[in-house]
């Protein structure tokens, strides 16, 4: 696929190509292995679900927590990955920290991901493609 | 956001909300989170992009092999976790075993990252929307 194509799809990468685009070098790899390894979790993946689908798009931990059967340390662990990776931010207001998602992160990701085949082709199969 | 919505954003999905349509339930998180943690990995990243980049969809795992300094058992394990992940698939054919992306996998997963924005709004910030 050209680099046009792949713009077409992922708008708000400004970096780099996608997954199907071309075999991602192992600098690239070791930095994305990051974010899904952030992602690779049920609990970081439902509080990143509970911040990202939040009305307003800011979250207290302070309403976080009470969803899981988990103490407040270890949930705030779990949001400093997602952190770490580059997928959320925070803030501390008063006694509260409250967090969003990092505008466009998840965009990217998704980006990323696309395949060339979603901008309107069949889905590419060994059958159809060999 | 109304699942019609969705729907337009993630065509391929047949079946379940995005991460930001509301807030993931314990078993989906824990469904998705092992996909994610698939691709947590280098290794992984690196082999499903060899294959998912290549014209015709399908690689020879005595491709994937010289690329990377390791042996082909331990390339074979990463392989099968992303075929576990339901990324994948395979079949043996002779001596060798060739691998394809499973046709929408990657194409789901994307559109469950996509966040609603993405289908033509502003993306959304706690500055816009609070």
């Amino acid at each position: 696929m050209s680099r046009q194509e792949l713009e077409v799809i992922d708008q708000d990468a400004t970096c780099c190509p996608g997954l199907a685009a071309a075999p991602l070098d192992d600098e690239r790899a070791t930095e994305l292995a990051r974010v899904f390894k952030a992602l690779g979790d049920p609990v970081r993946l439902r509080l990143l679900s509970m911040i990202a689908s939040r009305e307003g798009g800011e979250v207290c931990v302070c309403e976080m927590t009470p969803a899981f059967d988990l103490s407040q340390p270890t949930i705030s662990h779990h949001l400093k990955l997602l952190r770490q990776a580059g997928l959320i931010d925070c803030e501390r207001r008063g006694t509260w920290v409250y967090y969003w998602v990092l505008p466009g992160a998840l965009d990217r990701l998704a980006g990323f991901l696309t395949t060339p085949q979603t901008a309107g082709a069949t889905p590419q199969t060994p059958e159809a493609t060999a």
